[in-house]
């Protein structure tokens, strides 16, 4: 157990000092150094939580909603800095998946390819 | 990056030898090498993960759907031996868990308190 959680600090001290999350820390730096970065990114995400929150519990989502998010999104992609901030996330999220996947592997070995426990 | 990947696989092989997984691959052992046991399992499993399909899909769930559910799981829980397997199974989730937030915290701590990245 506790060879474990030594094992789990080492990888998260690992990750710290990847590449990966390096260039993430910077870009998300830029974009937050920034007041008129740091608005638009703060306004893109509220509005990707509070629809990711409505679908979980079930709720509808309206059109306005969708075209809200939607002009959100374009509007962030225009920008550079928060473009670049988002490559950065998706490649830190790989890398997140990918440790998941071989951590958990020892379940999926254990019951089979039919589903992992939940 | 495959220092990553090493640290991960070394994390991997801790989990796979710990006392928490391998008292959950002997309890997992005990309830599929009997037949009944196995198929009241494998009933709770396909009915626990058709609901969450559907509630993921925001599908309603029916009356009869919660009442068969409700049996099921009576019914299993009334085993000892897949009581057994769902204590052990806990434990285990609980392990991955203590894991994923150590490894996800520098994300968390590069978001703050907010949220983290999706």
């Amino acid at each position: 157990m506790s060879n474990i959680h030594d094992k789990a600090h080492g990888l998260e001290k690992a990750i710290s000092e990847s590449e990966e999350f390096q260039k993430l820390k910077s870009a998300f730096e830029t974009v937050m150094k920034n007041p008129e970065t740091k608005q638009m990114f703060d306004e893109f995400r509220d509005t990707q939580i509070r629809l990711q929150e409505k679908q979980m519990q079930g709720l509808e989502i309206t059109e306005e909603e969708i075209e809200t998010a939607r002009k959100v999104v374009e509007l962030v992609q225009r920008n550079q800095d928060i473009s670049t901030l988002m490559e950065e996330e998706q490649k830190v999220n790989q890398l997140i998946n990918d440790i998941s996947r071989i951590i958990t592997s020892p379940l999926e070995g254990l019951y089979g390819n039919s589903n992992n426990v939940n």
